[in-house]
């Protein structure tokens, strides 16, 4: 069991609804020697891919990306969500639905840093639905460049997300794959 | 000169208006050697000051309130931008009027993760009207705890949230001051 894992079981919250809150740890207290040790972890489980670049989504994806970055020694881009003024008007865009708001938004990333000769890890909290996932990879093409894999630190695996990223050739790995949550009790695939 | 200065001079872009893009290495794309050498910065500038915790804001404070709170050893928590259904209802709220887009947002931090005993520094990337701050600070009042100080990445002395936070009791220390940027020509205090 990793230190993700390990951490989720203690302090990692099921609540009704298949939600898990790790608001304590990863998405609004951040533990910084935990946020190293899944950097490592991404670290070993693409390392042989040549990555250049990390390419995450704000807010909670920042933080995870930088430690991850940090092993790989390379620097990391954030797509940033909503209408951006100052991101400029050279930009590439993607729409991605969130099942759990019911709407859509729109993630952009400046043409000044995602380049044909790019090698790009995806890197995110959470994988559920895989909508955020996909429209990176929709920038990531419009680029040229190319996506090598997308390390994800908690996955709900008895949510489509995973399927359809694999369905879209995409080299998904987790930290933590959650089975279920059943009863309020997670349950981590081997 | 420190390494941000150094890195706003050579990379930093001056538009009409005031404006400064650091987006190729501090709110967009992260370099995160630069990012460590801030952390050190601001461990160097508040060491004496027995911080516990880092409060930020999302997205741009994130990144490098973890590595200055690497160097603290402490965790970070990051308030989040308008309405947060996931966060609980148990929350501190503030609202902040943003000068750059001419309205106001609310910031929400849990009540779990602020305490009466917490001495705390707060990180962020800009300072131009300090109405940030200023909102995190009515939330660590409102928790009863301490403010030990603010510590930003790039202050517009030219703007008013220096004094704003001065007149506030804030020991507010920057990384990169600037004096102005007239003629697209970025002068830094000394």
């Amino acid at each position: 069991m990793n230190s993700l894992q390990k951490r989720i079981l203690i302090d990692g919250k099921v609540l009704p609804g298949n939600i898990l809150k790790v608001d304590s740890f990863l998405n609004h207290q951040l533990d910084i020697h935990l946020l190293k040790e899944m950097g490592k972890d991404f670290y070993d489980l693409f390392r042989d891919k040549e990555i250049n670049k990390i390419l995450t989504i704000e807010a909670s994806g920042i933080a995870i990306a930088c430690y991850a970055a940090e092993f790989f020694n390379v620097p990391v881009v954030f797509a940033k969500k909503g209408q951006h003024k100052n991101v400029g008007t050279d930009v590439y865009t993607a729409e991605v639905f969130s099942f759990t708001k019911g709407s859509t938004y729109e993630v952009t990333v400046s043409k000044l840093f995602l380049h044909p000769e790019d090698k790009i890890l995806i890197i995110d909290d959470f994988l559920a639905n895989g909508q955020a996932v996909l429209g990176l990879q929709q920038i990531i093409k419009e680029a040229g460049a190319e996506l090598c894999g997308a390390g994800i630190a908690i996955e709900k695996a008895f949510q489509p997300g995973e399927k359809l990223l694999l369905d879209a050739g995409i080299d998904v790995r987790a930290l933590a794959v959650i089975e279920s949550m059943d009863g309020c009790k997670v349950v981590f695939r081997d």
